[in-house]
């Protein structure tokens, strides 16, 4: 039996060697005369990884990151670095402040250790022109990661765990994240290792810069063991699934998002409501969750809540109320648009007609018959006058552009005035006879939109206002059998 | 702060109600005048579901199974039924051999029971009518199922956990399966409890039957709180997102299964091999999954190896390869066709020409010219003299009809004969001037399906093989200039 067992031992460098060359074969982006450079972080997971890449044709270089967390830190960095000259690797060694960028940037040791080892890595492979940073994460790891994200809460995205290739990644958006190792377990690695010789620098035991990990290895996951001694493999297989299932629901993401998608712009995403809400709720909350993250890159975890209070705010019946999502970032739905954005960005108000801006005080101006104001965004006021009378009075029965009306100019005085809205400001619409309406509750029932109601240019003659633009004009001044003169007033959009 | 926890605990049966109300009418499905069928265990989390259904206006009724696995079960069970009967409800009591199903059908403790409690439930509802069996589960028994399924190896639908509404469900392809209490955390259902005097019966925390789940609940998640104390509620978001997930990708199978099935008979269905494989493989899993389960409907969970082996299968280059599924089931790629089949069923061969057999054996027949001769599944085989020679020739050269050809029938001895191959028999098609191959190759290399090569007819005369119908006429029989004489033979599909 331990004859067999020693053959097996034998055996296993030539299987890891297949295996990995048959899972870098499945990325024909990997150019064999580019180079790739090694996360070694002297573990022996490192080490095999090292043995296995030597024998392939690759250029190879190394690349060690001391956290400077430990007092022998340095004295094993330095033995790292001498097992990479010994294989004639080129090799560059970092080290970073990790418990000062921690406390810095309010994050776990964990997650700033990571954060400064993966800068390193991938500005040395810019540097040296590598195409990919390759690190070495076993089953073993791809195991403990998606505990860990169930743990912490989750979706499918972190229960599928991490990808043996990912191109762009956190870290870059053309050198390749390559995890070859995701597939081969622990155990292996360290028969590996014993079976031709290579000696771990660092005690895989004692990654001191992953306490949450550690627990997770040396304790949760052996209990999980005692209700079934297969765990790993099940949830090793089962992420292996919901990867297939992932990729299936982000194709149908980018399908539907160029449907749903209505701007882009600095600060903001926003999107078509009516999109969205022909979707399964599962899609409304992954297109939700992708505008999320255009607008925050960094965030590693959209938050559950943070999506559930958006889905929320697209479900309710009123438009033009705000929602916090937390991290800077608000949703507000606008008629069919619904904006999501940072706080602080200015959203475009070039779809409506808005008087100039000077020095933070809106521009009220003069609109001379015949004459024309420009207006913000490039929109202008013409004003002419319309000689033929029967063409105005067909025009304007028929007409469908809010942006353009008709005025008896009996009465008017000229010139007229565009100037915003003041407080009791009332109109008399066409068609509301013998009253009329606050223009403030007129903008509500019209559905203008908050944010452009105190700019919206008014048409006033004295003190009437003749025409608010977008809707009908004064019922005072409507083209009558006996009007003799007819005003026309045209917004023109860029 | 005490008096503020008193308002607390007396709003709570007013929130809860509201929420189960809420939670009700999603489902338009629910007939306000069709009874519900309570699931009564005796515990805190079917006491308080009884008392908020009574106070809603469906018709109610209760049911109890009794599991015999303690002592006092059958004390327990007439508490039970002097709750229910208190409230004026129509009770009902089931009683089972939960040990000695098990043990019959090699099933846990815990599976056995459930199934013989789900059969009764069922079966009671049945009789009274009842649009729906209603169970108590909780939010805490959600996150419990999730981390089984986990420990125990599953994919998305077993990570999404139980619906709360559930049509068709595994016992009943009308009656819904109802949970309306998922969404509420045990610690309310306590403090309900209190607040209205509820009194359970059994003690939740001595459910003998579910040794495992015991273990999760008093053991597994108090751990897990000390990695995070809030892990519960974020397993039960996780599950809540890929509820969604799974919906969008069923969807998707939805749409998909329609093009990609091919038939569906007696143990079998086929699927089309060239739509599998055009789709990625998160689909082409989960389509074969969908087609394991039409085969397997009772099997709770199609195993991950299962699908994997089907999926290597498809992967393969080779057609013709069975490979076992395990659960006696297999799969077979016969060219376009992909085959997933229990083992005794017997595969459709109506699409291919084949003797007919009588008593085992396959039968040879006389084929007159002119006149026709039968084979299975309403094939037949015509012979017919044809005049016009002209027509014949041009036919001949133009036909694309592998089951029509035309020979010179110089030489041709009467009747010809229809027979089976025979070890040995060899043939020499139009074209392959001066040699000849064996019949059982050619059948290989013109992919005539395995399973079907025993009983394709040949045609014979004398010695000669004159058509091995589907492939070109014997060379000898080919015709020529100086023709005189042409036979026409025609394969009828029914």
């Amino acid at each position: 039996l331990s004859c067999f067992r020693n053959i097996i031992d034998a055996i296993i460098p030539i299987i890891m060697l297949a295996r990995l060359q048959s899972i870098l074969q499945q990325f024909p982006d990997l150019d064999l005369n580019r180079s790739l450079l090694l996360g070694l972080s002297g573990g022996p997971d490192s080490l095999v990884l090292l043995d296995l890449l030597s024998r392939l044709d690759y250029p190879l270089s190394a690349a060690h990151f001391d956290h400077s967390l430990r007092d022998e830190s340095g004295v094993d960095a330095q033995r790292v670095g001498e097992i990479a000259l010994s294989r004639n690797l080129p090799f560059f060694l970092g080290k970073g402040d990790v418990r000062a960028f921690s406390v810095e940037e309010s994050l776990s040791i964990e997650e700033a250790a990571r954060i400064l080892r993966y800068r390193f890595l991938f500005s040395k492979a810019r540097e040296v022109g590598a195409q990919a940073v390759v690190v070495a994460h076993t089953a073993d790891d791809q195991v403990e990661t998606i505990l860990m994200h169930l743990l912490r809460g989750t979706g499918l995205s972190g229960l599928k765990g991490m990808d043996t290739f990912s191109l762009p990644n956190e870290w870059s958006q053309d050198i390749i994240l390559l995890r070859p190792l995701l597939d081969i377990w622990r155990e292996d690695v360290i028969n590996y290792c014993q079976e031709n010789d290579l000696n771990p620098v660092t005690d895989p035991s004692n990654r001191e810069v992953t306490f949450f990990r550690n627990r997770l290895r040396h304790e949760l996951l052996p209990y999980l063991e005692t209700f079934n001694p297969a765990v790993r493999r099940s949830i090793w297989k089962t992420a292996r699934v919901l990867k297939g299932d992932d990729e299936l629901l982000e194709r149908m993401v980018e399908r539907e998002w160029s449907r749903a998608i209505h701007e882009k712009g600095p600060g903001y995403v926003s999107l078509h409501l009516s999109i969205l809400k022909e979707q399964p709720v599962g899609l409304q909350r992954r297109l939700l969750r992708k505008a999320l993250a255009m607008l925050r890159p960094g965030l590693r975890d959209i938050s559950f809540d943070m999506v559930e209070r958006g889905l929320h705010r697209l479900e309710g019946k009123k438009t033009g109320l705000l929602t916090d999502l937390g991290s800077g970032l608000y949703i507000y739905v606008e008629g069919d648009i619904v904006w999501v954005a940072n706080w602080e960005a200015e959203l475009p108000t070039s779809r409506w007609p808005q008087l100039e801006l000077s020095r933070g005080r809106l521009q009220e101006k003069e609109l001379h018959v015949p004459g024309s104001v420009q207006l913000r965004n490039g929109w202008e006021m013409h004003a002419a006058v319309m000689e033929d009378i029967n063409t105005a009075r067909k025009k304007a029965s028929q007409n469908q552009d809010p942006y353009t009306t008709w005025l008896d100019s009996f009465g008017l005085q000229f010139p007229l005035l565009l100037r915003p809205r003041k407080p009791g400001d009332r109109f008399q619409p066409l068609g509301m006879e013998g009253s009329s309406i606050k223009v403030s509750d007129l903008m509500i029932n019209e559905k203008i939109p908050k944010r452009v109601r105190r700019a919206w240019p008014l048409v006033v003659a004295g003190e009437i206002i003749v025409w608010v633009p977008g809707l009908r004009p004064a019922h005072q001044f409507r083209l009558l059998d006996k009007t003799d003169k007819v005003v026309q007033l045209t917004l023109k959009t860029p």
